[in-house]
């Protein structure tokens, strides 16, 4: 019946909407700066207005048969309640699935971005086909996303899949989870810029670590390595429990691939089952930005007019 | 039509055989030690015999339907086939699966023995009721078997939950696996034995390291408290991957979780994010040695009938 979903992506920078149908066609798009230091009603206004324009611009908006949002959080599955989003501080707390059913006359479904993406990925992106995947996304922190037997794994509570927060130093760096030397504190861009001004680097960004080690500069080359090297510790043993078909590795971080990847690699061989490490392809994501938007569409095709509201 | 299953436990030390009842009833048994240094047809031979005994000793041997045999090896599951057997290498490539299948004249369904325990105790054991449980057995090495929404989970290869092998210390003591730091160096019999001797204690068994931290002795008390906190690290990076409901600790070295139990708990508290670490209990096994029989019984009673044969 080609419905079309809005699907939104709840970054801590951006909001993006856009109309997907059910074949992963992207028929409209709007987007928005996040509102900094806004209330949370403001934050809402403001996606609202975005559905509506996105609604607005397709040939025939009554297609549209729900919302999808990706958010950077933890969802009370039952109460589609938005918890620990430390970047929308706003928006804790608040039930946004009713609210954006009401407001748009459709139904509504939340999913965890990380595992949106990793939805996405296994939709149209790198893991397309794949039955058992982990999507790790290399952002400001680490994500995770798990699709397992072909279905989103999330969870007795929805938190699952936060692959950042598996500990590959035990006496580590200080997460800000609570914890120590999780993965989030060697493979993050944030870790990624500490690590290089620690060596004695002038950077602000991951990306000019990146241009540093392109441009042949051995201290920002090694910390990539080091990335590498601690992501693939934590993985080889997803390898050994999960016995995976593959490791999607997206996010801004991982545009620095050909610096880190063989050291993933490696670690992933030397430390894993030769069997499950023979087997798990590691891969780069495909789907960009756009993986959270496809995957939270995909999460709502799945959800919508089955009964099951996510 | 209460079906009976004859299950075995094929362990490097001893040959355990039961006659299970649908509902979980052990009607017979028979046990011998495991033949030391001998062929594979011996080993199948003595197998068959017990199971010939087992099966004779039943009211009625025709409701025996198949056998089920929880193995301490990989298994290729669609040729039914044992890889990687350390403490039984004689049958390392033997197709068990046809050979039992044809010598008892029943179907046969091979279980890696760790998931075995986890079908097991998730049938009548400590998990009872529970979707998604890890079961981690504290042996000779460490094993884990995964229980995934109701459903016991082996992975692409059926090599899946090897919870030993996750990393906690990069560096760490050399594993038996070819990596390094894996949870089995801390917590499993052999690293108690290890630990406790490079602290200067005269041992050569985990139970005289327990009866020594017992009789108040600092240096096994450290051993045990070492032992924990490794174990908690890695359980804590699989309860945020995870976010299960239960974790149950089985294997000989359970017992000693008077000495232990306190520092799992502690780091899972410490590092895994809030919500799965409350919701995650964590507790002793309750099937002691009949685990891995009663699984292997159980995943038998599951696929026999229904076209799957494993």
């Amino acid at each position: 019946m080609n419905r079309i979903a809005l699907a939104l992506d709840l970054g801590g920078t951006n909001l993006r909407l856009a109309a997907v149908g059910e074949n992963g066609t992207i028929y409209s798009r709007s987007r928005s700066e996040t509102p900094r230091g806004s209330s949370g009603d403001n934050v809402i206004d403001l996606i609202v207005q975005l559905a509506e324009n996105c609604r607005n611009g397709l040939a025939d908006p009554t297609k549209v048969c729900a919302i999808a949002a990706a958010v950077p959080a933890t969802i009370n599955i039952e109460e589609g309640i938005l918890n620990k989003l430390p970047n929308l501080r706003c928006l804790e707390g608040v039930p946004l699935r009713e609210i954006l059913a009401k407001r748009l006359g459709v139904e509504a479904v939340l999913e965890n971005d990380a595992t949106a993406a990793a939805i996405g990925e296994n939709w149209l992106g790198a893991s397309r086909g794949v039955e058992t995947s982990i999507c790790v996304t290399l952002g400001t922190g680490v994500g995770g996303g798990l699709v397992i037997n072909g279905d989103p794994y999330r969870g007795k509570d929805g938190t699952a899949g936060e692959v950042g927060h598996i500990c590959v130093e035990p006496n580590g760096h200080p997460c800000g989870c609570g914890s120590r030397g999780c993965i989030e504190q060697y493979a993050s861009a944030t870790a990624v810029i500490r690590l290089a001004k620690s060596a004695g680097l002038a950077v602000s960004s991951s990306s000019e670590v990146y241009d540093a080690a392109i441009g042949g500069d051995e201290r920002a080359v090694a910390v990539f390595a080091s990335m590498g090297s601690y992501l693939g510790i934590g993985l080889a043993g997803l390898v050994n429990v999960l016995n995976p078909e593959m490791i999607v590795l997206g996010g801004g971080v991982s545009a620095a691939w050909d610096l880190f990847a063989h050291q993933v690699r490696r670690e992933v061989n030397e430390r894993a089952f030769p069997e499950p490490a023979d087997r798990v392809k590691i891969v780069r994501a495909e789907l960009g930005d756009d993986a959270g938007i496809l995957g939270a569409a995909r999460a709502v095709f799945a959800s919508v007019g089955k009964g099951a509201a996510n």
